[in-house]
């Protein structure tokens, strides 16, 4: 099996969670997002996969693009341990918070978007960062209202486990850190984050412990 | 089974046609997204879904937000006709198709984020339709691309009947229309949408045939 990935890619630290939880252990192949002419653009990686984008996997025959498609993926081909529960109320739950993070916030604080705002509307890098908090803010004040309140919620987003829903709030807090979000507000959210932290899976997974990390 | 939607909102549009497909007729409830003050806001519905937006689907006790979570909760719940296909590979290739149009195009076009460039940006309304112009087009063209190439790609987005990928394809192509997004230069993905409207599910589903429509 083999992923392209880029360290810092939310998307992909997602995908290397959940790879590490199923003691899968795929070939890296590393894509530069943010170099200039990055690798991401050049034609061979086009050809591969036309949106440009990590994650991207290799299984077999199977060639799969986006984060959730290819954890559902892995979830249908490798189900021990599984990341979503046995009960159709569950495993909605868990989507609907993966997704919530995979679709609501993280594709506003994407690097496409920040260029965009750069150099199309010559948005300010102050006001650029503000967008960013922004977004993140009212999409993880959301989340952590539904988890502070459900009982569903354990020392995981559901239940006592981790799945595919703690697999994306992992990388979403990452980021959120690194752009300067302030996450007091949002204590179920850290203290499932923490509790995450304590397995090697999510450890190894971590931006600063890939062999692309600068 | 009670939907919440609003005629207009591309999310609610692709459950729709899902819920068309597999023979479910719900409760409809309408949640006003644009209204001033819109009932999107009010303390009632954030009570409910502390996301507030739509569509949000009430089952029994199963309360479920995000377009991607209810579609595969319909789809274990109601598994007949299938809107996954039964291979791993091939539920992995609809999913990935539907997640580039659910995840990297429709939240950059979402009232949420037009309205911050307006409000916060002060971008003014061609730049505003440029924005939304630009990541459809960027979208659509890597959606185009992988369409025309796979041999997996049929009357459908993959084979010959409808999927999920056909549940999200025909909503974007009706908001990209509305925005005024050329679209010529996508052959492969107007004939397939051609295909789906011959389906009562989808002519259904069209907001202009919503009781909530303007």
């Amino acid at each position: 099996m083999i992923l392209y990935s880029y360290f810092r890619s939310g998307a992909a630290y997602r995908v290397r969670i959940a790879m590490g939880l199923k003691g899968i252990a795929p070939e890296l192949r590393f894509v530069h997002l943010t170099k200039a002419g990055g690798h991401q653009h050049s034609i061979e990686y086009r050809q591969l996969n036309p949106q440009g984008r990590v994650p991207f996997l290799i299984d077999d025959e199977v060639r799969l693009s986006q984060s959730m498609a290819i954890m559902e993926y892995l979830e249908e081909t490798h189900p021990e341990p599984a990341l979503l529960p046995r009960d159709a109320a569950g495993r909605g739950r868990v989507r609907s918070i993966a997704l919530a993070l995979v679709a609501d916030i993280q594709p506003l604080q994407n690097l496409t978007v920040t260029q965009y705002l750069e150099r199309q509307l010559a948005v300010e890098e102050a006001k650029r960062s503000s967008w960013i908090v922004h977004f993140n803010e009212i999409g993880l004040m959301a989340l952590e209202t539904k988890l502070a309140r459900e009982p569903e919620t354990g020392r995981f987003c559901h239940g006592d486990s981790p799945t595919l829903a703690d697999c994306c709030l992992v990388p979403q807090l990452f980021s959120a850190r690194r752009f300067g979000v302030d996450l007091k507000p949002f204590p179920t959210l850290t203290r499932i984050e923490a509790e995450c932290q304590q397995l090697p899976a999510f450890q190894a997974a971590a931006p600063a412990r890939q062999p692309d990390a600068e």
